[in-house]
């Protein structure tokens, strides 16, 4: 095929090649009849396909045809379970084919820095091991069905103010650990067939033409092969973009950037061998899109409505359960409250809102699962499309409470609350929606608050609620879900895939977001997240990996295979699980890795494993995770790798990064020596910390000598604690002539050796 | 004079130019008997003489004349008292007189970034307004005797943890807000005789040699007029450092600094005028230090510890009085607890340590005022040399303890646990200290701690005890003082100048502290100590400003002689204040600003005025405070200047950062017009909040015109939204040439104006 390719490059003319570069409008590559080359079609929707047909507008605004829409990655990654990822992957590959779409826009793995990023929840984490082991699964479910992905948004878009124009100012072992990370194991083991350059700038190059993402990265170090098209709008310049590694732009620019490229070439400023190398990367995967095209493929919209209800399911996370109130007895008279009842908010905003097949109706289905004995009434509580309080709805709401055994209120964030295109201000839910709560609380004390949200709200009104069912964006089969869990059909088992705090002041993002005009800072450094909640040891409202089930579970027996390891062995873990209720239950194990002791600052403890295992009733299972050196090591900016630091490390295991059950200790011994020079700035501490400059103390002690008494008497203080402190070079300055610059310089030659 | 000065400099030779760049050994400048010149003295300081006399080592470690050691700077400031502060520095000034010292080398106001600096005892706060009035004060107090003052460590000396070699990193309006704010009123108002260069770099530059640091800002902008010392061994390159404005090197470097400047004049390297410039500036010290000298001057050592004890009440803060356990009444059984009770630990270790003149034993002074009707007894309690428990001298106390009325524990940080030279690693204190706390606990209801430490603690055993008395550091009087406040001849009445954290990890530079071999971040930028906890609402043990009387205060009636101001003008605050108590007491009122909405980010509050006024019990006074503009201003790094965002602001009076009791908004408008350039990476937002853009978003609508109900339903969002957040240039690159690049340049033209 590559030979082809070449073969086909080189009968083009050069206007042919950089109109290859570019977008034939806004959803299709280019196609060249004479050549025999095909356009494919692209497509948003990591959740569900937004296909947009025939005339489209030139922005891509409108309506989309009908597809099913899924949880959308907020809600899915909560589920923690790759095989579920996996199967809304093959059911989008699905559609896709039907469709004709050759490369789904998604999954997009942005790290969730701040809970105000207006396009969260079409983002998996927190957490990159999370994000990116979820993302990886659903790209190989995708490209199972022979269509493509495009991992986006590249590299470090986490936040939607600006975010055109600004500046990701991020240190390298931060990007690295956290904003890298999180693309780091789909480019290598999901093996996407595009990856999308984000908008903005990171540490002062704009992402579409950032050659050491996209080159250096993505393609020299991660081995990624196929070709990155910009996010809708992004390029800048063109030229620049394209030697920068940048092959296609999108949408179409009315001819704007091939004329850029076709100056360039000629001017002699681009050398067209670039050209040739982006058009040889889209190539390939057009031809690979035609070829793994199924004609008249169809798709059951009723099974994949059903898939999308079991996503939902096991997305959902439940936070609160008092009095084990939750299920609900099919036989009680409930009072269902909330507009979001009958009209759900199931999805977000912008460029992945999907035309649903259709739409549960949450009241319908609780109804329908309910059955006969029991009794359902409904009540608005709050107009959909305003804050204002309104008296009579919330009395209505508080009469059909008072009358009734529980009531179940929905509320959440409405569409205007959250989006693509902007960030949200605070983390509060409409004052309607708490007005309500609050209202209910007042009549009723058995109440359940099921929330639907893309991202984490702050809930003062938690106190006067016996339960909470977060929904996240539950999709278009959101109802059966919802009333599934709420009946104990089947128990909840998502946990989060983020923290909720107690305040939005304690996130670590919050003085440094969202920036100025021209840049934002990331100050936090690698502790995003829990990493930041759990190593300042600030109390969430409810932490990282948290989730309530119906049924109880027991951890035992931790296991290492060896006690000690090097960096280039990995060591086996494994813990028993038990289910110590008594209805059938998931449960999701995590494991986290704790370094002791650190010459670097590190996070309190990072997840490096987790595994969903379903348990009958008294079942118990075994779950294993091994771990290799990256389990372990952080990215030493010097070496420019990752590395394991000599030492202690916890093995942590637990239902959240705050509930750890079971623990571990395991030696790893790295096998890189970080040889450390010392210089006329070095310590008489370091000095002594040396093995060769021990020796060199001894010898120098008439120098060096302090009488210790007199001195401690003096200073108050013990002078060779000070010593330790002094670099040498001061020594010399203040000897007076005993300790001189030659006497150092002999010093510094014996620690270093002769080179 | 000056005339004089150029006259000498000209008569001398280059190496008699070069040998006044440093000293004559490690406390003398240089001398030239051919011309008359003599040398003069420095000495350590800010809390007390550190003279070393006659054949003093060269590592100026030993023991130093007897001199009076007042309480260190840690616990000075906690007096918010800046006559106190004066009275220090008059009684220093005076000592320094008698023992023919002309320089006494501080203070220091170094900002309390981290609680674990193991010098911060000798600095005074973690807030640079508080920090800078008591250095200004202390400065005119000790220069009101003729004698000079070093103001110190300039600049960004935070730590000993690598002091020598660290670099710290610190953004420009971190630098201006609080590192540097702290010298700036000092310099400007205290005019200090010289001020000495830190070891540490700032931003790359180690501060010896920092033009930008040493030229720039504290002479240029400052007007900083004499010279700069450097700290004892601070000098790395001698050339370069007196080419940015390090003046005199110290200690003598053997002649080492002298050659290197002779060698660069020599060869052209280094303009002799500079050498010219720094002796001019040493000089003219000099002079006006002989000048000053009082010959036979004395001081009364007895009045000197008096005001040595008076300064110490002053300090002292009272964190906790449950059921008014305090004052403690003179007719009780007491059970003295604690070797600090008859070893009291008073001062720090390092180049501050004082050979006091005498020290209070507290346990005598505790006696000696309690009078004949009280019963007192001592109990060791733990090994001052060691952590080790001692459970007979536990069980000792407890027996002691359960036989009195009250129990008084002297605990805190012994010597080795801070000092000049090392970092704490944690906020504990002796494991042997809390267990004698916990075991009388078990026995005694009725607890008083006296807490003797230079930075803050961590106090799990704080619901342990009923009353808490912070001494801090409290010179060689602190016994008596400790007497006075316990038994109420004076009520407590100073209040914390830093917060004390609940734990260490709360504390904003946690996870950037000490840093690596290297440099240290400053990431938390001028969210430092109150600024941080209270910006984050992050609970601390005590607050900053955080103090309690025997008496009580009620504030009221807060005004503002203006509703509205520009930033040219000030403002006047008044407040009465009135001592609802039936003793004498002092009260410290604080006033504090708040930018209510900004568009960068800024702390909660800040602190921009504080008053301590004496009031009789029942007695009412006014307090005046005046605001100009640097209490509403940031430091612009733009304009390079303090800029005031035209709003409203708070103004905070209250009792501590945390206890705000009155408040009154007020209207700042800025004079300075900050124009804002449009370029094609601005947003369709930003053209229309432009008074030109808005007309032109009009004339252009049907270029950016959508549909949106269309829109609206196809991307489940407000495209209105959507569009305020698009960049320009992407609309170009989006409209399929609808918008064209020559339409945006139009735009921007017409916006921008016509240059």
């Amino acid at each position: 095929m590559e030979r082809d390719i070449k073969k086909l490059i080189s009968e083009m003319t050069l206007e042919e090649k950089v109109s290859l570069c570019s977008g034939k409008d806004f959803w299709y590559t280019r196609d060249i009849e004479r050549l025999g080359i095909p356009a494919i079609m692209m497509a948003d929707g990591p959740h569900g396909l937004r296909k947009q047909e025939g005339a489209s507008d030139h922005m891509g605004l409108n309506k989309s045809i009908p597809a099913t829409c899924f949880p959308s990655a907020a809600g899915l990654a909560c589920s923690w379970d790759k095989e579920i990822a996996k199967k809304v992957g093959i059911a989008l590959g699905e559609e896709a084919q039907a469709e004709g779409v050759s490369i789904l826009l998604g999954p997009g793995v942005n790290i969730k820095r701040s809970p105000l990023c207006g396009r969260n929840f079409e983002y998996f984490s927190e957490d990159p091991f999370l994000s990116s082991k979820m993302a990886t699964s659903f790209i190989k479910g995708v490209q199972s069905q022979g269509v493509g992905t495009s991992l986006k948004h590249f590299a470090v878009n986490n936040q939607e103010h600006r975010r055109m124009s600004i500046d990701a100012i991020v240190d390298e072992r931060t990007l690295r650990e956290i904003y890298l990370a999180s693309f780091e194991e789909p480019v290598k083991q999901g093996k996407p067939w595009t990856v999308m350059a984000a908008y903005n700038k990171v540490n002062g190059d704009f992402c579409s033409e950032n050659n050491r993402l996209l080159t250096e990265i993505l393609r020299d170090e991660w081995g990624f092969e196929d070709f990155v098209v910009s996010d809708w709008g992004a390029v800048v310049d063109r030229d620049r973009g394209v030697e920068a590694g940048m092959d296609v732009e999108m949408p179409n620019s009315g001819g704007i950037g091939d004329k850029k490229l076709l100056e360039a070439v000629k001017s002699g400023k681009l050398d067209e061998r670039i050209i040739d190398r982006a058009l040889e990367r889209v190539l390939k995967v057009v031809f690979r899109a035609i070829e793994n095209k199924k004609v008249n493929s169809v798709y059951s919209k009723e099974i994949h409505h059903d898939i999308a209800r079991e996503v939902a399911r096991e997305s959902m996370v439940l936070l609160k359960n008092e009095d084990n109130i939750l299920p609900l007895k099919r036989i009680e008279s409930i009072a269902v409250i909330g507009a979001f009842a009958k009209k759900p908010r199931y999805q977000g905003g912008g460029s992945s809102h999907i035309n649903p097949t259709k739409i549960d109706n949450i009241y319908e289905e609780l109804e329908k699962l309910a059955g006969s004995n029991a009794k359902l009434t409904y009540s608005e509580g709050y107009d959909l499309v305003s804050d204002e309080i309104d008296k009579e709805l919330i009395n209505d709401a508080k009469e059909a409470a008072k009358n009734a055994k529980v009531a179940v209120i929905f509320v959440g964030l409405p569409d205007r609350y959250e989006s693509e295109g902007f960030d949200r201000k605070h983390l509060r839910i409409p004052d309607n929606h708490i007005k309500l709560i609050e209202a209910v609380a007042e009549v009723q004390s058995n109440i359940v608050v099921v929330l639907s949200n893309g991202a984490p709200i702050e809930m003062p009104w938690l106190g006067k609620v016996k339960a909470v069912l977060e929904g996240y964006l539950g999709g278009q089969a959101l109802g059966g879900a919802i009333a599934d869990l709420l009946f104990g059909v089947v128990s909840p088992s998502g946990k989060l895939a983020e923290t909720f705090p107690k305040k939005l002041c304690h996130n670590p993002s919050y003085l440094n977001f969202p920036g100025d005009d021209e840049k934002v800072e990331y100050k936090e450094g690698v502790f995003v997240g829990y990493r930041h909640y759990d190593t300042r040891d600030i109390e969430p409202l409810f932490p990282f990996g948290y989730g309530l089930s119906y049924s109880s579970f027991e951890y035992s027996d931790i296991k290492l295979d060896k006690k000690s390891i090097t960096d280039e062995q990995t060591v086996t873990v494994t813990v028993k699980v038990k289910n110590t209720g008594d209805i059938e239950a998931k449960e999701i194990v995590q494991l986290y890795v704790k370094d002791v002791e650190s010459s670097i600052s590190r996070p309190e403890k990072e997840l490096k494993g987790f595994e969903k295992v379903s348990l009958k009733p008294g079942e118990e299972k075994t779950v294993v995770f091994t771990l290799d050196k990256r389990a372990f090591a952080y990215y030493n900016v010097n070496l420019k790798d990752w590395h394991v630091e000599t030492g202690s490390f916890e093995i942590l295991v637990g239902k959240s990064s705050r509930h750890i059950v079971l623990r571990e200790t395991l030696e790893v011994q790295s096998t890189v020596n970080l040889k450390k020079v010392l210089t006329k700035h070095s310590t008489f501490g370091d000095l002594m910390e040396h093995p060769i400059g021990a020796q060199v103390m001894q010898a120098m002690t008439p120098a060096s000598s302090v009488d210790a008494s007199a001195s401690l008497d003096g200073l108050g203080t013990d002078p060779q604690e000070m010593m330790k402190g002094t670099v040498l070079r001061a020594a010399v300055a203040m000897s007076n002539g005993s300790f001189t610059e030659e006497m150092l310089q002999g010093i510094l030659q014996a620690v270093n050796g002769s080179n």
